[in-house]
């Protein structure tokens, strides 16, 4: 049942939080906080919205932890320390239960991370999700995409294109095990931002973008700006079991380069950080896998097989407003 | 004609601008800033959703400048100067025209108000708007709603009630002549926001809020959180020409009260601050209107008539939830 609740009292019961690093949080016209000593703020803000970033009927625990989760792996691929977070909601009724569900997975993932709510908005509308994250990092350590050296390694953390095939799955167009359908919807629906790793790249990364859009999409972002060719390589990528177990092979290797919804990260790092980033993956618990290399050419991403041939793909990422 | 250009063309094309005073603009993960020496970041976000705070159809142009408008409306509400802001669309379609106005209204008052836009996000999904402001202000300057003093004037600036009235002629509830309705729908969708205003009440005010949700209703969160009484002076409240003029007193009086999208800031402040007030008024060419005073007693607001006596409201206030 649908109990009607009013705008104020669902932003004091469900999202209203102890802020204690905040001079002032949730409650007045805006927030007030302060950078400590030597650091700068790094701020980004994502919108999800039903039908394009989730689809109707998505859990909404989980929906609550990757609204927060896709915008906290902005922060992690600048290497920055999350802070404060602002949600700003859209939703079609006020059902308790709905909202009650929404906020258990939102600050779960925000205590996790050492984030705090400080401020949103609540209005009625089509089902749509905005959030704002400011986090912190030490001036000048930022990983920008624009820093890709010549000769750098690729790296990835974990793999890429369980998401994808979960949606291809939920849309009919795959079949997977229960178990491993299991696995990618947690992918796709829990996904984990990559903080701790972000701020661990601070000093050792020459760039970092995390995989939203697709992984060679967003490679391609980095090559771009920092005016080199990305030379990814096919066979060293990283394969989940259901990519391995779905069939499809075509459809396989279109999530693993181009699904998108992975919130990894790639970056880049001088050949001589081989070694501390090894240590690094053992450290975390979290694989990271060279997977290419920056090279002198046409800005752009080139995927090669074995032999060093070019892969051509048919799909290159995501794009909202491209059939 | 509707002309289909990607995601990253239209933040490319209509959504990157200069940031100069931002570490980092659009076009990364997140934007780096940097709040000057001694001032802390005031840091507000608002979503508007077509058919909940605009109606389909309206400008795009002004839309654009409200959007933006409704946001640093809050800055100034806090006292805060405006510095950055980072906007986030959801697009049903890509009508570039659509799009070219919608900047042009938006970039206009930011320009004008001071303030860079240094992220966002663009998407497909109905009609939505999500902006995150960013200002400054002197650490301990700050105007909380919370400040009220026992025996302070309240104030408002500007008028409230055009806006609410805009609306009901459009819903054909009420008739006002074309150049009245003009003027009442220039306040509706191309509110001003009182930065300046906002900025000179540092020092001043004891506390602030910006009349969004309608003048009873958000005096009404100054007196809670104040722990004071506020006795609003009915005939004391300014009067624009298009509410005398509307024939209908009951409606011209809940437009007044409790009609809300004025982003006018009411506010409080001690008596010996009338001459300075009145002054800056005058400096600023915008009506400062004392309309009553905090008192001890139960936390609320009581609209009383020129006798004293309390004038009984149907209306309080806009709730998104509430019928």
């Amino acid at each position: 049942m649908t109990t009607v609740i009013s705008e104020f009292e669902i932003i004091r019961r469900y999202f209203t939080r102890p802020a204690p690093s905040a001079i002032l949080g949730v409650g007045d016209d805006c927030a007030l906080v302060k950078a400590r000593q030597g650091m700068v703020l790094a701020v980004s803000t994502d919108m999800l919205v039903e039908g394009t970033h989730f689809l109707a009927g998505t859990d909404p625990e989980r929906l609550g932890h990757k609204t927060l989760a896709v915008n906290l792996s902005d922060l992690a691929a600048m290497g920055a320390d999350a802070r404060w977070v602002l949600l700003s909601a859209a939703l079609p009724t006020v059902d308790e239960a709905w909202v009650d569900a929404f906020a258990r997975g939102f600050h779960a993932l925000a205590e996790r991370s050492g984030v705090e709510l400080i401020g949103g908005d609540t209005t009625r509308g089509p089902l749509c999700l905005s959030v704002t994250v400011l986090g912190e990092l030490p001036a000048g350590l930022e990983l920008r995409r624009s820093g890709a050296g010549l000769g750098d390694d690729i790296w990835l953390s974990g793999a890429t294109g369980e998401a994808a095939l979960a949606l291809a799955c939920l849309q009919g167009h795959a079949r997977l095990s229960d178990a491993l359908l299991n696995d990618c919807k947690l992918r796709l629906e829990a996904p984990e931002p990559r903080l701790e790793l972000g701020g661990r790249l601070r000093g050792i990364a020459s760039s970092a973008i995390d995989v939203s859009d697709g992984l060679v999409a967003d490679l391609g972002h980095v090559a771009e700006v920092s005016s080199l060719r990305a030379d990814l390589l096919l066979d060293a990528l990283p394969r989940a079991a259901a990519l391995r177990a779905c069939g499809d092979a075509a459809l396989a290797q279109r999530c693993l380069l181009a699904g998108g919804d992975d919130y990894e990260l790639v970056f880049t790092a001088p050949v001589a950080a081989r070694s501390d980033l090894e240590a690094l993956a053992i450290e975390l618990n979290l694989p990271l896998t060279r997977i290419g290399s920056m090279q002198a050419g046409a800005p752009g991403v080139v995927v090669r097989a074995a032999d060093g041939s070019e892969v051509k793909l048919s799909h290159r990422g995501f794009d909202h407003f491209q059939p």
